[in-house]
């Protein structure tokens, strides 16, 4: 299974599948790749989150990518993950090649735990692969009255402010606060102005980037995906803009300070690679960390007032007057939710080309390929 | 010395003054201002290291507006901060209205004794001050071996993703990390595009506006300063975009979600008013919030080992091949601390509106002017 995503296919009718029914073939196609039972549930618990949530870039989508990365051993179903340090309010894990998902489950329930009689913990995980949305960790502080914070830094794509070469990654961090009426806020971005699949999405479509999101290999803003993806990938030149564009006018070098802050919180306080000595190639994974907090929020205050001002913040936020020709101001985390919730009851949508690669991944493993709702 | 800039003062000449008899002064004027002499020498140097830094919008030029605080009572010099709460890992302090340096250098020491126990903590501030670069009390972090967090929220003046009311202040977040023969890596950046000063620039000097930075009460981008300002002001609509800038091309809604997770750790974590209820009017200033955080860097994994990788990867930033048509990348505070060997052995450069306006104070406060390094 080495598809990308393939012109010829979009023509291809799109489906709805309920997310149960998702999550159990995602978890049979993991396991049937020898994944442990509990890893596989959980690997494909956070892989159809982010179709739930309305991030299909990071959803099923990939699945064939994890395919190929468990075949070829870029990812390592079985790999035994070792603490490498451990006090009661930190943890760092060597992951050992292992998929990102069920690891970084573990190690964000550990701190959790830590934060829960500490007050406030964090951990770093090493040598470890793609783990889905940032998002979904972040959240698991959200019943426990936790804040949660997670990031990652990935494969280098990101070019400094002044500079012409990648650096880092799309580094991405999320940040969720509960709330009690209102959606809990929850922050998911990359520290990029875009990933490196929008990249890819303009040059299948034959279109020119916007100005501001990315430089050739002078260093200069260009528009051409197909040239600025080459270069990148060889390591010629070029790459993507941080958050805030090129140069200072729109404050590039922020965008930039925060993926290096990632960075360091990720791969420095970790002890692993950083930088541009994370990348992909065509036969290697990039050898990922991440990094996970969460806070207790009764050591500053109760919690129930807390969430009661949450509300209070998060519905002024979505009631802000909207700019003409926009309908209404969101909060972050706010249209994710109210996807999940839309999702859950009709079924996730899946485009043609998404299901066909389902089809044929449940045809190769020997699985029972994922039934789609009736319309 | 209700002063703001005048234009006509910008003709005088250009002086230069030695750091230690710059925070002699700021010292003296804060003390005859009825500050403690220990708050007015820590307010001094808290102003003086934004000078040092090479971040003048932040040093001696606002004295002025602190003057005027104090005069008009909406700083408090004598005001007795009160701790709300406060756990092994954690505080919160209510300012009740004081200047925000010295309540600010307090709560992040009490911060960093819990951290060197705990091995991370966290401080909020509330019913404060504006405290000056949020540089200065992350990197109180660094001779300990930790990584320092700062954030406070300001007056509302930005405006979220498709909206076109401000919501949120400048919102700036510092972060720094210690290094070993590299300068520390020390991010302090505001979460909207520019701050209200760069407008109020461009408005003196009768500048469009570039693209991208702010909006009008109609919530679409806008060029003229000097109306967005006033609408701003008077809350009739428009003001400074979110890092990212208009809508989401660009990824504005990221600096819009920075902005609000700034304003819960600092305002709805420390039980504080936030977003648009934070307001400077005439005659009032805004009551603000902060937040301090440090962790300790050996509960992870050796330091020194730690400050080392900093090293390699703060070397190989800066060594990023730059863009055609500049000289030099950066790493975030590298710029800053070149400043500060410069200006600590030359003096500080001065501009003469900024120099007109502490000789005034000087005269109207009783105080020994400062001294100018001949030349």
């Amino acid at each position: 299974m080495r598809m990308g995503v393939s012109k010829t296919m979009s023509t291809l009718v799109d489906v709805h599948i309920e997310a149960t029914e998702l999550k159990r073939f995602c978890g049979d196609v993991f396991e049937s790749l020898r994944l442990e039972k509990g890893d596989a549930v959980t690997a494909a618990d956070v892989l159809v989150s982010a179709d739930l949530r309305g991030i299909p870039s990071h959803g099923v989508g990939r699945l064939w990518r994890y395919v190929n990365g468990l075949r070829g051993g870029q990812m390592i179903p079985d790999a035994c993950a070792e603490t490498v340090s451990e006090t009661d309010m930190s943890i760092v894990v060597d992951a050992k090649g292992q998929m990102g998902a069920p690891v970084s489950v573990r190690t964000m329930e550990a701190v959790i735990h830590k934060a829960s009689e500490q007050g406030t913990a964090f951990g770093c995980v090493r040598n470890s692969n793609h783990f889905g949305i940032a998002g979904y960790y972040a959240m698991m502080a959200l019943p426990h009255d936790m804040i949660g914070l997670t990031m990652t830094n990935t494969a280098a794509l990101g070019v400094p402010t002044f500079g012409r070469q990648v650096m880092f990654g799309t580094n991405p961090l999320a940040f969720a606060v509960p709330a009690d009426r209102e959606e809990a806020f929850v922050l998911d971005m990359s520290t990029t102005v875009v990933s490196r699949g929008k990249l890819e999405v303009y040059d299948r479509e034959a279109k020119e980037l916007p100005m501001g999101w990315a430089v050739d290999k002078s260093g200069q803003t260009a528009c051409d995906p197909g040239s600025i993806l080459e270069d990148m990938f060889h390591r010629i030149g070029g790459g993507i803009l941080p958050l805030g564009g090129i140069n200072e006018e729109h404050g590039g070098y922020k965008g930039y300070g925060l993926a290096v802050m990632v960075d360091i919180l990720c791969a420095v306080l970790g002890g692993a690679p950083c930088g541009p000595a994370i990348s992909d190639t065509e036969t290697t994974s990039a050898r990922v960390s991440h990094f996970f907090g969460a806070i207790r929020i009764d050591r500053f205050r109760d919690a129930a007032g807390f969430r009661s001002d949450m509300d209070a913040m998060l519905a002024q936020l979505r009631s802000c007057p909207p700019a003409e020709g926009q309908e209404q101001v969101y909060y972050a985390g706010q249209k994710e939710r109210l996807n999940e919730r839309a999702y859950l009851e009709h079924g996730i949508p899946i485009n043609g080309t998404t299901y066909s690669q389902l089809l044929e991944a449940a045809d190769e493993q020997g699985v029972t390929p994922p039934s789609i709702v009736a319309r």
